[in-house]
């Protein structure tokens, strides 16, 4: 008998098969090829500066922007999902017959390029290319919630074919969009519920309820709780989530950013040694900038391993069905030792 | 500048990728070889039928339950996401600490399986087996709803790995649930709204609106009426719309029902000769079973070519990025000539 639990966060129900669950090591993937240190037709490439727009933030040694010498660069997403507006238009908005509802792409699409090196991967890094990667992504988060009609600023990653990626080259992206999406919305509506029931915020007490379980915990740092979710969609969902209190990641203060970057360096490590190299996402999840002082909700990270499709039942109900047992992946993963 | 769209029967966005959009012919897919008619390793081919649990519905011409002769054949699950509870057993829920709910996974998981032939794909079906597929489909949909405990039948089916199928046998999939699904609540919540402000089906109205458009129609038959929708997820997903109100897949008459399973099969068609074979879902979106007769639902059914990924972006937002312009793929498809 499996068994159907709730995500308290979103009130999604999720189907764990107990009753069919792998074993943690049945999702080890088979080692891929480990691409060259450096490729001479990625545009992420150091010398290859020319092929991406100019950079908008480049950590480096020296050297002008937009040429080689730098170690963490961020340049507009050639292939932007959103671009910036001219500074003379109006946004168009538009509603035909009641139904069909649209408005201008505006926003900003950024790729944040994390190492010179083609093939250096997010735990393989040293800690302090893990901490400024992270310093970074909160760099461009402040100056992104300042533009105008910016409303949320999502950050994410892609690694491998099945995460969505395309280019090998490790990266992250931010998007800064000019609407709330509804699935944030929610998570919103669903936390600030609680907090109107309960006087406290939802992940606050989901941390100590977590703790004191202890089954799905992966590690309590001082500054961060990593945890196997109770309701986890997928085998292997990671969340990382700050013990102190806030709605929004850029908020972060240098310290605790430091160390969110050499966490997530381990998280991932411990990941990458059970299962190989699986393809994954990273996503955080962060208030609205207008709401980011809010008692009511706290951010978080989220690693998704790409571990199984998305058939049809979860495209049609909304519910996954996750074969690994969140208190079993939890389990193996505080069993890894990296050295 | 690309486009953001909202899906009017869910409030959720979609980012139109208007200035980076693929042609519809560059989503064709590399022609795949296709496997054998008969697969001795099948358990879905004839002869092997002691390889799945007994049947609960073979349509044949002759020859005992669970024995070849069979054209259409379903049987539960053996891989369930939920199973029957025992007669005598109150399904358990648990809430622990406020935080944690969970409840047995009790329902039901069928398999129908489409074909004896391993090899035959539904646009490639005679006319009179698309119809009593979908015959089928509505004869189980019709017996489970009314099983204790169930509160919405889900329909769907996985073609191909990118669709998350393991099995090549063309079949489709039916999970009765004890519980209503998120996403189903707010289609549901969404209609309700649109009639409560507008005194009629949001659906109804739409298949007007998008006859009168025009361009996003991939045909207008007598009874279905077939579309790209505005805010379409992903290239070439594609609806099939009653033309005559209903909350509930299982209310078709038997004529409709035999229509639905040649509008399908057309439809199919034209994907796959413009296509190639691309791996697809197909979900039937339907009431739950307490609300079959409400003015204010709709169903529908949608194919969801698996054509993109869903990346780190979609996870973290819900806002699904679509290279495809759906007036531009509903052209390509009307111009599809099956002979």
């Amino acid at each position: 008998m499996s068994e159907i639990r709730q995500d308290i966060t979103t009130n999604e129900w999720v189907i764990i098969a107990t009753d069919r669950a792998k074993r943690p090591h049945d999702f080890v993937k088979p080692a891929k090829p480990l691409p060259p240190e450096f490729d001479p037709k990625c545009p992420f490439c150091p010398g290859n500066e020319s092929q991406t727009p100019p950079e908008v933030l480049g950590y480096r040694q020296g050297g002008p922007a937009n040429s080689p010498g730098w170690w963490i660069r961020v340049i507009p997403n050639r292939f932007a999902a959103l671009s910036p507006r001219e500074a003379s238009a109006t946004p168009k908005r538009e509603v035909e017959n009641g139904l069909f509802r649209k408005m201008d792409g505006i926003g900003k699409h950024e790729v944040l390029i994390e190492t010179p090196k083609h093939n250096l991967y997010f735990p393989n890094f040293m800690d302090k290319q893990a901490e400024e990667v992270v310093i970074a992504l909160r760099e461009r988060y402040l100056a992104l919630r300042t533009e105008s009609n910016i409303k949320v600023v999502i950050i994410f990653k892609n690694h491998g074919d099945q995460a969505g990626t395309s280019l090998l080259h490790p990266h992250s992206q931010i998007v800064a969009t000019p609407i709330v999406p509804q699935s944030l919305r929610r998570r919103l509506a669903t936390a600030t519920r609680y907090f109107d029931d309960n006087g406290g915020c939802l992940y606050c007490d989901l941390i100590q309820a977590e703790f004191k379980a202890a089954r799905r915990m992966v590690e309590d740092g001082p500054k961060f709780f990593v945890m196997h979710p109770f309701a986890s969609r997928s085998p292997f969902e990671t969340w990382i989530l700050p013990k102190q209190h806030s709605a929004c990641f850029g908020h972060l203060d240098i310290d605790s950013t430091k160390e969110l970057g050499r966490v997530l360096k381990r998280v991932l490590g411990k990941i990458f040694k059970l299962l190989g190299n699986p393809d994954y996402n990273i996503v955080i999840h962060t208030a609205p900038v207008n709401e980011e002082e809010e008692d009511y909700f706290h951010w978080y990270l989220r690693i998704i391993p790409r571990l199984s499709m998305m058939a049809g039942f979860e495209i049609g109900s909304g519910i996954f069905i996750n074969t690994g047992l969140p208190e079993e992946t939890a389990e193996a993963l505080r069993a890894v030792k990296l050295q």
